[in-house]
Order: C-alpha cells, then sequence, then structure tokens
C-alpha cells in the first residue's frame, strides 16, 4: 500500500493472517516514508486472532509492505470467542450493525427463506440466491453502501455479497459475521470477504461469489461487518492510498471447491 | 378536517373528485375559522381532472368539510393526457419519483418479474405479488417512507402499497401513476390510493390491498406518486391537524371485484 | 454520445437546446448505427420549450451526434408556465421529489435559513452555503445519490449542488426547478446544471458551483429534478453509453458572473 | 414489562443495573407466565459490567418484573476495557455503526465544527448543538432510523439524541459510545440514553436532552449504539411487548446538573 500523506497521520493497518487456524512461519512488515524505513509504533491484538498495526506517519510518501509465509493447520481449532463467551458472541453478531441492517428487512428475508426448515438450510439458501441473483460488477458500489442496495440493484462486490449474507440471515435469527480473508486463485487479485453463519454448532463459511475454493482462505480480520476489517483506517491528518496490490498464492494445487457441503474458515 | 392553525399559513386542500370519469351532481366545500365561515380563496385546476382549494387562515381553529354527490359515468373517457402529450406523459411517469425510487431496484424486479412477458402480465404479476407479501398494518410507515421502506419491512398501508407497485413497474420501464381515491366499501373508511399502470393501450388499475372494489373508486387526485395528490399541503406558518374523518358509501349495492380483470379507473 | 447497443432499445436523448430565451439557428441531430445514417424517429415538445429525440435502435455501435448555433436573446422572455397555471406550476415544485426530498430536511433548513427574511434572501443565502461548504469532486456521487447524500458527505458534482439547492429553497417553502444546460467557460467541459428559485415575481438562477458564468448559459432541459433531464434514457434493451463528449463555446468573450446579482436564465 | 407471546420464544432482557460504577444492593427479577412463576433460563455477562437475562417462553402472557436499589459509589472506578484493551475499545468506538454511520457524515461535521480545538471542546460543541437545533418529540422517529434521520429532520427521542451524538464525534475521529440508563428525575419516566466520548484521558458523559441529571444516572447497558442495548430482544417465535413502565427515583434530593462540567458516567 502507498499513501500520499499531506498531514501528519495515523493509519492503522489490517493486513497480517490472524493467529487462529494457521501458522504464520515468517512474516515482515515494512514502513517506509519517502524511502527511508520508519518503526511500526504498536501492534494490537483484536478480535478473533487479528492483529492491527498502527502506523504515526508524518507528511510524505508512505509505503506499507507486508510479505508472510503461512502454513495452513489441518485441523482448525474453534476461533477463540470474543469476550470470552460464545453465547454472548452469538447474540452480539444477531444484532444489526453498519452495513447490514437486519432491523429493516424481516418482510424480506421471510418471504424469501421463512420457509425453509433449519438455520443450515436456510443459511445455504441465501449464498445460493445471493449467487444467482446478484451480478459481480466492479464499481458498481461505494464504502457507504449497505447490503440493502446491493439487494435491491443486484450488483456488488465481494464485500456486498459478504454483507447481504449476513443482513439475510441475522433477519432470520442466525448469527453472522463478516470475515476478510486472503483467497489464492481469487481473479483479479485483491483482499476477499466472505460471511460466516452460526448453525449446527459452528460456524460455517459461506462465499456467495464462488470466485475462490474456501478451504484455502487465510483469514486477516473478523467482526460484524467491513467497518470493523478495513485493510487501512486514515485517523485524523490527511491521507490518500495511492495503490494497492495484493497477491496470494498457495504451494501446490489450489483445492476444489464444491460450495454444497459445510466448510469451516481456518 | 380541522386543523389547529397557530401561525397564519396557507392550506392546499386536495379532496374533491376529479372533473373525469364521473360526474359531479352537488359539492359543498366549506371553510369555518373559529366557526365562522371563510371563502375559500382559490380553485386550481391540477392535472387529470384534480381541483386544488387554496385557503389562506389567521390563527384558530380551522375546520374544512366537504360532501358531494358524484354519479359514475359507465363508459369513462380517456383522462386527458398530461399537457396534452400522452407520449411525453408516458416517459414522464416511466421516471423515479420522491417515494418511488425505480432507478435503484433495478436488481430486483428483473430477479422477480423479468421472465414474465409483457407488460400487462408484468403489472398483474406485481399487484397480486405485493398482496401476498405485504402486510397491511396501521402505523407501520411514516410520511418519509419510499416504497424501498415496504418492500424491505414487508409492512405498509395502501399509500405504500401504491408506492411499490409504481416502484416495480417503472423498474421495468412500465408507466405508472399514482391514484388519491374515494373507496366506498373501505373498512376502516379513510382516504385510499391505488397505482394505475400503462399497458394494452390504457391505464389499468391495480389495488394490492383488495380491500376495496375498484370499480366504485372516485378518483381525487392523480399524480407520480403521494408526494402530489395530499390530501392537504401546509405552506408557511404553522398548523397541525388535529383531526379528520372520510366517508364514502354508494347507492344500492357495492360492486364485486375479481382482481384479475382489467379494471380501468373513471 | 456512442452506445454499445447489445438488445434492440428506445434511447431518448435531451440534448436540443430549449426553444425558449434563445433562437436556435442552425442545428443538426444525426443518428448512426455501426456508421450508416439511420432516422430519428421522433422528436417530442417536452415542458418548458425542451425537445426530447426518441432513438429506435437495432443492436450495434449507435452513435449520436448534435450540433447547433444559438442566439442568445437579449430580452427573454419568461418561460411558457408548465401546463398553462403559474400558481400550480408554484405549488408542484415546492414539493419533494427523487434527488430533493425536502419534506425529510425540514429542521436543518430552518435550524441554518428558517432566520433570514425573504425567500430571495434565502435563496441566495443557500446558494453561497452549498458553495462554501461542498467540495466539488469528480466521482464522489453516483446516479442514485440524493441531495441529502450531498448534504451529509460534503461532496459532490455539479448536479449534487443543483439538487441540494432545490432541497433546501422547497423545505423552506420556495419553489425550485432543476435546469440541465449547456455552459461555455465550464472546466472541464461538460454537460453542467444549475437550480433555479421562485421569489420577487420571478425565477431566478443560482450556480452554486459558480464554474460558469450563468448568462451564457443555454437551456436544454427543466424539471423537478435530475430525474426529468437525463440527456439519454435506455428503455428496454440494453445499451451501454460507451463514450460521450460536450462543447459549448460563445461568441468574443465570456461575460463576468459575480454570482450576487439576480439572472434570469434564457 | 408485558408481552404476548404467541409462539413460544426466546426474549432476551437487559434491564438490570451494570456491575460497574455502583453497587446492587437488592434486587429481584420475577418472570411469571399467565400468572404463575417462571425460572430465568440464564443470565449472561455483557461487556461493561451489563447482564443480560435469557428468557424461554411458552405461549402466553409474559411478564417481567425487575426492582433494585443501587448504592453510587462516589468514586467509580473507570470502566473495565472492551475485551481488555483500551487502545482496541477506541479504535473500535470510532467505527461506524448500524445508527451512527459516521463515514458518511464526513462533511458536515467538519463544516460545523472542524474549526474547533481539541476533541474535549468538539464534544461539548457537539452537545449543545444538538440541544440547541433538534426537537425532542415523541414518536417523531422508530426503531429503524439512524442519527442521520435526526440530523435532517431535527426531530427526535433520547436514543436519537444519543445516536446523533456518537455519529458527529466519531466523524470527528472521537471514540463515543452509547449507554441505556435509569435517569431519576426524567420526566415523564421512561429508559434513558446518553452517549460517551473519549477526550483527556477518560469517557465523559453527555445528555443532549439535559432532561435529568447526569450524576444520577444508573448505567445498565453500554454499546456502539442502541443495537447493543435494546431492553428486550426477541429472538424466534413471535412475542408483542403489550405494555412497560420504569421508575427511577434517588433516595434525598436530586443533584444539580449545569451540562457544562464534564461528568464521567459511574
Amino acid at each position: 500500500m502507498e499513501f500520499d500523506v499531506a498531514a501528519a497521520t495515523r493509519i492503522v493497518a489490517q493486513v497480517r493472517p490472524s493467529l487462529t487456524g494457521h501458522q504464520v512461519e515468517d512474516e515482515t512488515f515494512e514502513v517506509r516514508l519517502d524511502g527511508s524505513p520508519q518503526a511500526s509504533v504498536e501492534i494490537l491484538d483484536a478480535e478473533y486472532g487479528g492483529r492491527l498495526d498502527v502506523v504515526d506517519s508524518a507528511t510524505g510518501q508512505l509505503s506499507i509492505h507486508y510479505r508472510a509465509t503461512v502454513a495452513v493447520i489441518d485441523d482448525p481449532q474453534p476461533l477463540v470467542p470474543r469476550h470470552g463467551s460464545p453465547a454472548l458472541e452469538r447474540l452480539e453478531l444477531a444484532r444489526p450493525s453498519r452495513y447490514c441492517p437486519s432491523d429493516h428487512v424481516g418482510g424480506i428475508a421471510a418471504a424469501e427463506f421463512g420457509a425453509i426448515d433449519g438455520a443450515g438450510a436456510q443459511a445455504a439458501a441465501i449464498a445460493s440466491w445471493i449467487h444467482d441473483r446478484i451480478g459481480y460488477v466492479a464499481g458498481s458500489t461505494d464504502v457507504h453502501d449497505s447490503a440493502e442496495h446491493t439487494l435491491l440493484t443486484g450488483q456488488g462486490v465481494c464485500r456486498d455479497f459478504a454483507h447481504l449474507g449476513i443482513l439475510l440471515c441475522r433477519a432470520l435469527d442466525i448469527p453472522a459475521r463478516f470475515a476478510a480473508v486472503f483467497a489464492p486463485g481469487l481473479d483479479p487479485m485483491d483482499f476477499h470477504a466472505v460471511f460466516e453463519a452460526w448453525h449446527d454448532d459452528g460456524w460455517w463459511v459461506y462465499d456467495a461469489t464462488r470466485l475462490a475454493p474456501r478451504q484455502s482462505l487465510v483469514r486477516i480480520a473478523t467482526g460484524r461487518d467491513a467497518a470493523d476489517t478495513s485493510f487501512a483506517t486514515v485517523i485524523g491528518g490527511r491521507a490518500t492510498l495511492t495503490e494497492m496490490s495484493v497477491m496470494a498464492t498457495v504451494d501446490g494445487e489450489l483445492p476444489t471447491d464444491d460450495h454444497a457441503s459445510l466448510v469451516a474458515l481456518g
């Protein structure tokens, strides 16, 4: 990521793989201002094993470069529950949030999915419905658009697909959360986003875009919606993201995803 | 209608039957301020045979009382086209409006109704879909809520049912308009609203609420949506509507409406 | 304008100068499909002297090219009132519309401008306030965004500046309308938009962007908001605008606009 | 609280004082179904010392009755930071949420408060501005309305006043949170809501309604906005709240609040 920093600012980066479900074997996080190395001020531990890098930058051209090798753990341990209480976490993740105002879509959620029996079948039906109905159109939404916008216009990108899944699940009282991930196989390559729904005693990952296999996703950040997982937040000052590139690959073959079976995200 | 006028104000009433499709046999429009008769300042001819009463009121208790006997014409003449050009009128009534932002719902309209062949079949399917999905819940919406709100929450009143019909028709390029009407047989009695869609060389009336027979509706005002047909608009000053009652009956039997055949509104 | 027409479609173009306030001395409107000249199906007279070209196109590359020379009339006659009744027109243009939901912003309009005496002073204050507060940022809004979006985010383009002026005027019961115009001197050159407010017995033009002199604007289309003035509407079929260029110049010197005096748009 | 439970449901009540800042000396939480005592299924510890009662109810008339005596601690300890990390908590509470979409109001927040120096002065100016501009109007908003609605319409109730404070603080990068409280002295008595902003190394409480002294508020629940603090959430099933009454009093005299000095909420 390259920033044009016009007034001294704080940038919070959220790009490291979470410490859950995979082993980070080696990683480098480099910050340069006008070409000179800078020390990252602070690493904060976020929920669900996420990590935030808090970078205070003077004016100039700021570049942040991160690279890591990650070993996926075959039998992923469940994420440490938010705040230590799984029951509370599920209550919280059934509430409406910035991009997923589920209190407002009870009618359409019930009309489309209310007759389906069981939260697992409902969540799977929601993911298929989104895949069939919503067009993946780059540039069709902006950072202010909620999942309602995508539901109505029929267009969005991965973030919107995930938000729409969360919106509809929560409207049916199914806890759901947003995961920002690295997605080997994604084309064009970029950060990716999926949603996870709680049913059958677990958190299951759904990717209504079907653009990358779920088995090789690497979790970065987890939250109520994209408001919690922004890869870069500018606080105070003035900074403009001028360039960004993302690359994620697997050693060996990409797994095959049938999008029918349940997959838990590492 | 009774108003508490706290600062001198202009009130524009839109309650008289339009001069199209029926014969107004006798009518009285009485305005009283603190019990004393006042002259109505001006009657304006509105589009589609509508009539507006512009009342300038000093402070006090303002009461407006209107009564009329209307003979429905058996073979209604088509409404005089807006601005004299039916082609222009249809273009205009296919555009988005305050409560019917049809530019924003192209995705869901196409997904639900795009495969249906022909504007008439689409409009009829829209009216049935609204009737089946949306709950008529008094108090569920307010004067700021658009048809998107009703689509998402699954609730509304007659005005919202009509707005939703217009929203979905226009999203499919079907011209549609809003009609405020008297509706004998409505229970509880109140002003009523329906929508009209253009297809098969005519304007056909749809009432997704199915609460009153369409044959005995009496048109008051017609427009893009309820922004054009408010029964009372307060301009400047300060006035609060404190009471309102509406009564509409037919001589003889109420007609029966099968809601399947096409009905043109008089 | 160049379109990629993927399925036979109707395109309604609204690019000719209106027949009010200026003399169109010569004009050509050329339509070509895959390079071959096509006849324009129909010219419709719109409100306020506007003109619509209805083009039915088969699949292929459609190009529309329009060129005209216009003589501005020194002493412009008032626009023919909409529907023949100026009083009704003003009522209609005080109502909320798609991009100007004035019923919803009564609080902020009253707080900012309610203490100013007189509609003319209020309209002028609104135009200055918009100019001072809102940033002109290309790409900051899309075709679905209303004036509320611009009020809150503080960004927009000419269309949004005009919508915001209309929104705030109407919230104060000042009739206001949207005008799409050619604007010699605009940089970068494009279609431009301004708003007109009714006060002091006339319609006065305000351009909160202050990007081009008001005296040499040439009116194209006039309406409640941009929903009425789209330079190209695609009806049915499938067509994508792939290229557009606009050029407007004056013979001689551009006039100077102090943005303080009242200017009526020709 | 009385509920009409039409289909077996879970109700999560959030009405007990939090365990922070005051001593709960005695309390009873009684649940009755059709008059017979029921055991509350589970008490969950929520963030910031909050407590949730999870009640599973069969069909019938459900009544929940809670009563407590609370001793306010003179020198309140700071709330245990959410998730154990105050830095992370502040990052999280600067993000947009369901009713406080602060990403969307950067323009108006900067225009009104950007020139004020320091987060404390900004937060105080925001609270005064809300108090001066927004009318407290019972029934003017519903459960779906965000703080943007209140900002634009100029009306709301305590929940909306608090949301608007949070909205504007976060738009200026000031962390802010929502607190549902008991408010002795409130008239008419009901649940109350205030907001807290982070500045000068502490969380300070603001009540833009100025309807009750801040010193005797008793915290119930704390969160991003009202989505986190609902006093009753119905999950699955079908239940309608049919009656609710709240009463909060102090022993002795109500404190006096000048609304100028800083007050930390117990």
